[in-house]
């Protein structure tokens, strides 16, 4: 049996702002990428989603991220090596206390927005996050774009890796994600979500935009908290995962 | 025999911004008092105080401040206490996971700047900071005024205190400190600061700027890093309290 | 006939994070209080606001705030009065910009937040403002709440003061606001709002949370744009201020 | 008679951090590039070096860039042209308020560090500096490395340029500057920098760090305030200049 894990991002807030609707979305989801406060989740974002998420059994995962809070975490910056991964431990470390006083711990660990994408093909960034893992916990799992530079320095440095899949991101022939900018770069549509899941389930494999078949062997599905109808997004694409006659359930 | 640590502030700078000599500092100092990014101390920062704290064996403190980079973590910033415990366990997290990389752990919490004057009678934000180590580690130690709201919190918390002298700042004649921003509050006269620790050890007491003599029972003497010849001075308090038969000696 | 500015916080976002909706809010108020960077409003944020507000014919208001994005400028900050006059006039100079490449003007300054609250009583704070905007433009009206020291003090300098009423918030019985975390501070039922602000008009008057009666002698009217059905609000207190007779127009 | 600008960075401190020793600096310039509050420079160091530079008769230059205080503004960040632009426009207005209110203006624009170095030769940042300027003041002379992007469009768009070279940076071959973490990418060393500015003077060219000679035709001439021994550095090469018989004037 298919064994899937839905992961999502939470505690995207930020002193009076907030993003999503949190609670609802961690009763569906099996895995919280928090924000640590670089990009995205002041320390009481990170301290409610830790208790939520530790309440409703959902994995903790370490969302690092830039710094670059009036970016979002979604410029790319040229951070030398040795300063990210020395900015990753921290954020590590202080999500890691709120895991704790939750009676939880870290499960996982996946880069946001521009760092993920940028760890896609940077062997600078992805060896330096990789660095920050392996010194905090090497035996902490990677989230990560299958084929990525990221996943496979990590593997090749002993970290247990899990490659993930977009349920509402469209992709590019090559593997890569459609540019957050670009038209139809976000599925928002609940069925075109649902039959996404269901083929990667049944047949190991996604459509791109430009209608090619992608191969994809994914530990876990990726949806978005950020758009419109976000806890409908993410409730279709569980019900689809389990309907395709997957197990939704974390790695951790 | 009188036991004393003598504790300084390190990691003060920020990015390009360095404020002391931390690497000659820590040859002289038994406790380093490590900001944790919120008022200064970039990661990076933070990491090289930990490596040297631990290869000097010198103690690692978490001086947690509030977030405020543009005011030095110097002025009164009027956080809910619920908010401040969570800004301080984030920065403890912080700084034990370099702690930790650097083959240490902290040992001994000591709030920064405003927020260390604050709790001295601010009994919201005392008990926060108070919650937030106990909720980290409730066997860590806290360096605070004698006197303190602080202090008397976290011993009813069961945190063990240790109570602080400071070998450079004028006291007032009702045991606080003379405001920074006076003249005088700073001193900065080796001998000064000799007389003044002797004084310390033999009688237990220190003079205020009125002349006035205060009791004084510190099991830690604090002397600053970032005033001209902070390492001088440094030195002559560690000198003075030898030579006036104390051990200098982490209370760790 | 009684004319009165009806104003209204905008810009209140910051990067990826919204608050209210500023586009409908703008067709209804006569004021726009942008965010300067400072609490709030990056700097795109500022431009689209006052795109609007001249487009509108609203006029532009500075909403200068202590710098603190984490606590949205609603926490009281010590900041010292001569660091907080550059504090307040680099906001105006930053809003000035943005008013000008969008063919308008900066037509008043209001501060924001804790600022507001502190300038209420604390001197040094509220001279501080007042020398920012004496040294921007000595012309430039401020507003403020009635007995203010802002506007005593901006009075004293020759400013010209334009006193405030808050349609949406209660009033203790000395004329100050009821904290924001108290329950019962923000007015969210728009037939209140509208009984208060024909009182207002009609009587020169509120009445304070616990019945007792203010005289009131405002020249503005505040809403707010950050709770639900905040538009409605502000419909409900135009409609009202209409219907009772008043002019509703920026006092610019 | 070649009449040369000598431009420096100052204002690059923020909060309690300095870097450079601005005063005798503007003793010694004739353009003053000061930092705009995004990578450096907070409000009152700002106010500062205006005032200092109307006292001695420096030209105000706005030094603006990235936001990114922990980088310094000296890490790449993918900003989104539009929004480069507003964060330009933020500064310069800023920074307006305060040559005004100094009895000064803004003479010229330079952006700073990893913004300048982009703008080299990425088009789009580029195009969003200039435009950030022509909307600002269309009049406002802009400075820049010869043969960059950034003068091409500038000039295209109407603005005046001037074309800098640097008296205390590396060369590579291609003209671009090596890169400040390589070894000798600073010179230190007054003797040559004199004899780089006399050359640049005599001959209108510079050497690059191979022995390649570089043609130079440079208007203004840039020393850096941030190094050990900064202020002798700035001396030298004004020396220099005067000695190999160039006037050391502003071009504003």
């Amino acid at each position: 049996m298919t064994v899937l894990d839905l992961n999502c991002d939470v505690a995207e807030g930020f002193g009076a702002w907030r993003i999503a609707d949190d609670d609802a979305l961690l009763t569906v989801v099996t895995g919280a990428n928090i924000a640590c406060g670089f990009h995205a989740g002041d320390p009481s974002a990170m301290r409610r989603a830790c208790v939520g998420a530790v309440r409703h059994g959902v994995a903790i995962g370490a969302h690092v991220g830039y710094r670059d809070l009036a970016g979002f975490g979604r410029r790319f910056l040229d951070v030398d090596p040795a300063e990210l991964t020395d900015d990753v431990l921290y954020q590590l470390g202080a999500l890691a206390a709120f895991a704790t006083a939750a009676g939880g711990r870290i499960g996982y660990v996946k880069p946001h927005g521009a760092l993920y994408g940028a760890i896609g093909s940077n062997d600078g960034q992805a060896g330096a996050v990789v660095e920050a893992v392996r010194q905090f916990d090497p035996s902490l799992p990677v989230l990560g774009m299958p084929g990525s530079r990221w996943l496979a320095q990590a593997a090749a440095a002993g970290l247990p890796t899990v490659p993930e899949a977009f349920a509402d991101r469209a992709y590019l022939p090559d593997g890569r994600l459609v540019p957050r900018r670009s038209p139809g770069a976000v599925l928002t549509d609940p069925a075109a979500v649902a039959s996404r899941v269901v083929r990667l389930v049944t047949a190991g494999e996604v459509e791109a935009a430009d209608g090619s078949v992608l191969p994809m062997h994914a530990r876990s599905v990726c949806v978005h908290g950020d758009t419109p109808g976000a806890v409908q997004l993410a409730r279709a694409a569980r019900a689809a995962l389990v309907g395709a006659g997957a197990a939704v359930r974390s790695f951790v």
